[in-house]
């Protein structure tokens, strides 16, 4: 395991081999390890990394190994309540826990503690889970930026909001932690770290007292797609999906891989602003996947894909403005209660969604209605959709400079993860390149409810295309 | 106006004159009366007739006044911010107002204050609209009730779970309330306190922090469809509806009336328990339409009303069921903190729910669905649905006797509203019949989406429609 001797560390995505638990809690049913001792291990590498990294904003330490020992008597008894029990995870701080606060990265919020789990949080309890501790986010799910830095390189961002997530998965420190996007905040950061991560449907997991803007999911990121799926279940089977929705219905083990006939290859709005060499990569990519016998169809080759390439173009700023429209009452009885207690970025936010009207309100729905038409035009010719999970590598990232107009995005540009966003649509990302010594991911989007196919196929491109490294 | 000399006051949908605004609006342009004139008699009705109906749950008189005076300045400037500038509301008492603790009549919640407004009551607000007080929720919005009283006859429940809201506007406290509506909650007190309202389409009116449950809405209580129609309207056109939802989009003024040319009116699983005046009098009401020259289809008539009757013969249990669930994880915690601060019938709720799985959920999620196609269906077969609003008129209420199971529906039955809510469907009742010297609404339903047809369709029943009296 990579130390933090030096600020950086070469990431190749051949070799990375990341924690995973699946493959331990087989070791659990034959007496071979415990959830207790693998939880030590974590404590171990969150000692050794956590100084660094600040992927944490509050520890249950007391609490987890309690956990880990109930589940040690599960696994000892042959009970064990689902093949997640045992897992350390981390939760995103925007989610409530019962036994640690809830500050969601703003001052505002600081020793908020509302002393109950969020229903996902509570599924993942049911199913035998150890939540070891709450993961830091960018403030209120937005972009002013948290302490965390990436674990490949200190001097960079792990991505934004699920920032601690993203840095405690990559680091070694849980197998496996909760997210939650809104525009890019699982699929960035994942892509970021070198995680393996689902942004499900919308709907697919229930947000619980989560459910206040229109667009976010709840999702996971992990290091194998095996960890990642079923903490995804098992959540769906206990809390089920948002107030409404059917919820994630796909099979209650892991996907075996499957091998598209066909996909779709999306540029998206970012691809005029990429670097060279992270579109060599991708283009590497996509040859590999036609050396492999998929058909890989670009904007060029039909009219519905150009289409869609225009539908979804605008993504970032759509996403952006139905989200700031639908948080602008909260956000303001936020700042009125407690004026300096919330960032100048978060107030812009709020400045913009109280220039919007209705209508303008209105037509940005009306935009991302038909989006989402052109993306489901698109079923009957393809599998899935890949594309680019972040514009490149981690961007570099040391804070504000005093006297200096903020940086626009300091965790990294979301404009590779709005669309699937602004669709609805399942997305997975896997780590399947490396730029300048850095992870980037490649990403698998589906159809609403698609969930299960997506991971389907991104458990056979990792298995089947060789990584990219540049 | 009546007293409350007598505990009973015989209503006659003919004659009974409750408190509007529209009109006097005409009178404050031409200086022959004020917001804080019209405000004071307001006042005065409430000082009579609270004391025995007992429909507010908080009331802030100085600061109605203070809006009033404001109101008063704006129209005297000739610059009113709406057609409602001045008008008195009640909030029922589970919606935040900045001003008024919000207690949603659960002992848990007791001393309730968060200093901030739902976004409906902001935007109330910003049309000029003077917020007088909280009015009586049946706790949590379900069916344990408050203090308060029908106005036509204190031995009587106003319905629930918006009980002050329809009770205020019956007694000509104000001319217009918000309630809330998951089963029946609108339309249902509506109906027993003679009220015209507006339970709107799903999603129509942004519900704020409000939006825990997939079939619930906010609404309006009124005396007379133009200020039902104006309030909804000021609402959406400021803060519009739920996340991701385009919101009421009608005319900014009330809809003239409309003849439906045909009409299906259906029974619903309330017909049964039907006493036979309340009967009587929707029959006569159907045949007045027929002689009107209306067109009106029953379940025999077409397969299709006899599978959409089939389709919402089980939606009292159906919402029940998915209502509970979706707020299985925030009662529990709600309970687990304090334990003797909810009443048992909200516990029972909260047993059901927690022994429901997943499977259940989507179930009963599958069967709303299919109803909203069986009610689809009926689309191209007639201009909308009547039924009767309540299953006939108040019941008596008194409390629970000691010692003796809790009353089952001490507000009153929500069979006749549990399929609107289940369909998303908008519904206006109006006051169109007398059972016993007690109001019982008729309620017209139309498509999702469909609340300004509704409303005018309401409003030509009112105006060409002689009201029965039994």
């Amino acid at each position: 395991m990579a130390t933090d001797a030096a600020a950086r560390s070469a990431y190749s995505p051949r070799d990375f081999r990341g924690l995973t638990f699946h493959d331990a809690a087989r070791r659990f049913a034959e007496g071979a390890d415990t959830p207790r001792a693998y939880l030590e291990r974590c404590l171990e590498t969150v000692a050794a990394r956590e100084p660094a990294v600040r992927a944490f904003a509050a520890l249950n330490e007391a609490g987890a190994r309690q956990a880990a020992d109930a589940s040690a008597a599960r696994w000892r008894a042959g009970r064990p309540l689902s093949p997640i029990d045992g897992m350390p995870v981390g939760i995103k701080d925007l989610l409530e826990t019962r036994d640690m606060p809830t500050e969601m990265g703003c001052e505002a919020y600081r020793g908020n503690f509302p002393k109950r789990d969020n229903a996902a949080v509570w599924a993942l309890r049911q199913a035998g889970a150890v939540v070891l501790g709450k993961t830091v986010t960018a403030e209120l799910g937005g972009s002013q930026p948290g302490p965390t830095t990436n674990p490949f390189d200190r001097t960079r961002t792990p991505g934004g909001s699920s920032s601690g997530s993203a840095a405690a998965v990559a680091a070694g420190m849980v197998p496996a932690a909760i997210g939650t996007q809104v525009l890019g905040s699982i699929i960035r950061p994942a892509s970021y770290c070198g995680n393996v991560a689902l942004k499900p449907s919308q709907g697919a997991i229930n947000r619980g007292e989560r459910q206040a803007t229109s667009q976010s999911t709840h999702g996971v990121h992990a290091n194998a797609v095996e960890d990642m799926w079923q903490v995804a279940v098992e959540i769906a089977a206990r809390a089920g999906g948002d107030r409404g929705s059917m919820g994630l219905m796909g099979p209650p083990a892991p996907p075996l891989p499957v091998r598209p006939e066909r996909l779709v290859a999306v540029e998206t709005a970012g691809w005029r602003q990429l670097d060279d060499a992270s579109r060599a990569a991708f283009e590497a990519a996509v040859g590999a996947l036609r050396d492999a016998g998929v058909s890989v169809l670009r904007r060029g080759d039909h009219p519905f894909i150009e289409a869609f390439e225009t539908a979804i173009a605008d993504a970032s700023a759509a996403g952006s403005a139905i989200t700031a429209w639908e948080n602008r009452w909260s956000q303001r009885a936020l700042v009125d209660a407690n004026p300096d207690g919330v960032s100048a970025r978060a107030k812009a936010v709020l400045a913009a969604a109280e220039a919007m009207s209705v209508a303008d309100y209105q037509a940005r729905l009306a935009e991302r209605g038909a989006a989402q038409l052109r993306h489901a035009a698109l079923a009957p010719m393809a599998d899935a959709v890949i594309g680019l999970a972040s514009p490149g590598p981690a961007p570099v990232w040391g804070g504000d400079a005093p006297g200096r107009p903020p940086v626009a995005r300091p965790t990294g540009d979301f404009v590779f993860n709005a669309p699937s966003s602004m669709l609805f649509a399942p997305v997975v990302t896997v780590p399947l390149m490396a730029v300048d010594g850095l992870p980037v991911g490649v990403q698998v989007m589906g159809q609403h409810g698609e969930d299960a196919r997506v991971t389907a196929i991104a458990r056979w491109l990792l298995d089947a295309v060789e990584p990219m490294a540049s």
